[in-house]
């Protein structure tokens, strides 16, 4: 098994902000300065285009960390920040961008592109995520929450359904046509985003995608809005989502 | 003009709870013990069958008083609590209970009953704001928000459209056959709830009736669970929404 090799470590504002690396794959670990003895961790997927450290992750991470104590883990996607990119990479970003200016949907590659990453992405996020359990301010038995958008739940959907680990998790902004199947054997608590008014993603088919879940608590969040409109609030909402269900199964006392 | 008239007050846990009557109309008007000088008016609409004590109502007033520092104003809908029923409201319920016996749809007669509720209601909901914002500690030119579900909604979507003294509303499991014409006309930001499983409303209906809303802002949540399952962090979920559209319009320095 790989272990978690930190780089560096800032802290500001009462986040410790550690880089790691495990094997070849480059994190982050957000954590709160005062940190008990040991909290929940959520595992956040950045969207298509961006990297661990986009400020979206970073300003959930802080509302995570700040807001609920719990440890909060980013690594760079295949192909992504730090990351570099196979030639396959490289045709899919050539055709997405050629849709983009031919003004054609970008679904179908964004949906074929997204679930070739998820197949590279699911197996490195389990090997990221035994490593940091290692950690003795993480450990083996703790609560694990995922968190992502976009391309963050294209990897995200099949992960949680491939691992028992992760307890809720916090997806939306995607199509059904590669998520469903695994959506459907997702019984954890799902709380699911998507935009009303989305110019990409047809609202049948975030509704498609939300009905999938096999979860017996599912909440579907649908706001008014383009694709990239998503509220600011739906973060808070997110962080208070992770706090009703980790928390509540944690066992550490700190945090109940 | 009728003004308020106020019968009882108690108060218990940081929260004065006032009955009042405005001409034949009973009401309860929920506030802070530490009052500021004026704050924003949340007004409660009760569901059918029930009445403006009922545990949800005095519940949701409390996170709003305690958590917002906001007047809660309910009354006795038409029919309701201390209120007498007409041959009308008699033969409707009649009609009800007799639909839910032979294991028929309610929708038909909640649907047609409520809609007339909701024209004896409507005027009544106006004399009632018009006296209380006649009280110094609410004020004419403070933010006022509209919070109802099931029959509350059937009254506060009318009654919303009606009046623009209300900035802000949270609505929730209805039909949107006599909804539909008023939501069109309500431009202020709405967070609507409906149940993913509603045994009831068909999750078609639901949809469209959030669709109706011409609001600019709006924000749908859905839930898995039968019609009576609505979880109860919706609750504190409408007071998030209140806080956020209330207190920023608000002109009291003591909420901002």
């Amino acid at each position: 098994m790989q272990s978690v090799c930190f780089t560096t470590e800032t802290t500001s504002d009462g986040v410790v902000e550690r880089d790691f690396t495990v094997g070849e794959i480059p994190g982050v670990l957000w954590s709160p300065a005062s940190s008990p003895e040991r909290a929940p961790l959520v595992l956040m997927g950045h969207g298509g285009g961006t990297h661990k450290k986009w400020p979206a992750m970073t300003g959930r991470a802080r509302l995570l960390v700040t807001g609920c104590g719990f440890h909060v883990a980013c690594v760079d996607a295949p192909g992504h920040g730090d990351r570099p990119r196979t030639a396959h990479d490289e045709r899919e970003i050539a055709a997405l961008y050629r849709a983009r200016e031919a003004g054609e949907p970008e679904g179908p590659v964004v949906v074929r592109y997204n679930a070739h990453l998820a197949e590279r992405a699911v197996p490195e996020w389990q090997a990221t995520l035994d490593a940091l359990q290692e950690l003795p301010e993480i450990g083996g038995a703790g609560p694990v929450g995922y968190y992502g958008l976009n391309m963050g739940t294209a990897i995200g959907v099949p992960l949680t359904a491939a691992d028992p680990r992760i307890t809720a998790a916090v997806f939306g902004l995607h199509w059904p046509d590669a998520l469903a199947e695994p959506a459907r054997r997702i019984t954890v608590p799902v709380e699911f985003a998507f935009q009303w008014d989305d110019e990409h993603i047809p609202r049948e088919a975030g509704l498609a995608l939300f009905d999938a879940f096999a979860s017996k608590e599912k909440t579907l969040h649908a706001n008014t809005g383009s694709h990239k409109e998503l509220p600011r609030f739906e973060a808070d909402s997110a962080a208070r989502f992770f706090a009703r269900h980790l928390v509540r199964a944690s066992t550490s006392p700190a945090l109940t």
